[in-house]
């Protein structure tokens, strides 16, 4: 059976991370094409025998250096004009790291790997652009119902890193107060015994996510829920 | 700039109806190929010059005679051996129709369309039982943020029409009294000043959705949910 079909099947890679400077997004600089002078999402042709998910972060590997675990699909982008080389469907996958637990190291198709604040982003190449736009308002209202911001934090935390991590990806202030009852009367957020000192106030708690206990209260329907 | 892949790209559509006798999906008997004694989604290879929404809108309308205005991204389906005779990746988009609305008609790759109720499934053709286990399980969780409930009811219903709808794509009993007070709170639901007389009991009031209100609601930032 043969199908005349002259369209090509690509995924990129949406990686946010966070620090104290932000929300960032990481971004590659393409090696050639007509692109060569912007920033593009890291990402790429699928291979004829491996998964979209495997093809998503062996690109995200090859270009940026930077392995992943939680990679989700985002959307498919396949307007006919958004390549101008040739029709070019994209799976869009986004995630998760933090920056501090990966050294970017560029490689194959990426000239550069860099961290953008997402306030401070440079015109991207292709339709990449609208492809984050769609990729920051799924994190936004995923942080509302799932507890993902733990992935952006580091393994243990004073409660008020949380607290910026929802001001700043959610773009709005919260009720401290409101906010930490909720977030503690779920159980899966526990101290760590530990306290850090940070200017002249009272030393802070250390906490830490315990995904186990988070995955129990899932599986026995509990929904987290934060707006 | 040559690429060497050979893969292709398709479009399915999961079309979900709902009438007297519960939930529905509409499903295809292809004409052509190894599954031809199967049943299967509507949908087919997208062409070079169509974007993915077009080609899955004529898809559909060419193997079932249906139109539809509401069909949504659902996910893109890429695993390796999901179609016997090369390597397909597969854009799945779902809607909702009322059957009543709608006349089917087979045509083009299909020999026969119709209405399955989805406790009533046959053994489908491709990855197609778990491509509409993931729409199922779109659909439910969708109905519990979105009122895209009234586009499987008649313009105008009986409040109980409702309740028996959430009901049964949730798979769950709920609480009548206080999903009544719920929904008639959020104000979009009007009554028609039209009563219906079923069986010996006090003739129903009959309802319909406000589209408009619901939308000025939304933009007030006000989020609908019922669970």
């Amino acid at each position: 059976m043969e199908i005349k079909q002259n369209i090509k099947i690509a995924v990129d890679a949406i990686v946010f991370g966070y620090d104290k400077e932000g929300l960032k997004v990481l971004l590659i600089s393409p090696k050639y094409g007509k692109f060569k002078d912007f920033w593009a999402l890291p990402g790429g042709f699928v291979k004829d025998n491996e998964t979209l998910i495997k093809a998503v972060k062996r690109e995200l590997k090859e270009e940026t250096g930077v392995k992943t675990n939680y990679l989700e699909q985002l959307y498919t982008f396949g307007d006919l004009d958004r390549d101008p080389r040739m029709r070019v469907v994209s799976v869009a996958y986004f995630g998760l790291v933090n920056p501090k637990h990966s050294v970017l190291k560029a490689d194959t198709d990426a000239k550069d790997a860099k961290w953008f604040g997402i306030d401070n982003l440079p015109k991207l190449a292709y339709d990449h652009n609208d492809i984050l736009t769609v990729a920051l308002s799924r994190l936004q209202s995923k942080l509302q119902y799932q507890p993902i911001g733990f992935d952006l934090l580091n393994k243990s935390f004073p409660f008020s890193d949380l607290e910026t991590l929802y001001q700043t990806i959610l773009q709005k202030n919260i009720d401290r107060r409101n906010f930490r009852k909720k977030i503690l009367s779920f159980g899966f957020l526990e101290e760590t015994g530990e306290k850090l000192s940070i200017g002249s106030g009272r030393p802070a708690k250390l906490f830490r996510f315990n995904k186990k206990k988070y995955k129990e209260l899932e599986e026995a329907g509990i929904q987290f829920e934060i707006n």
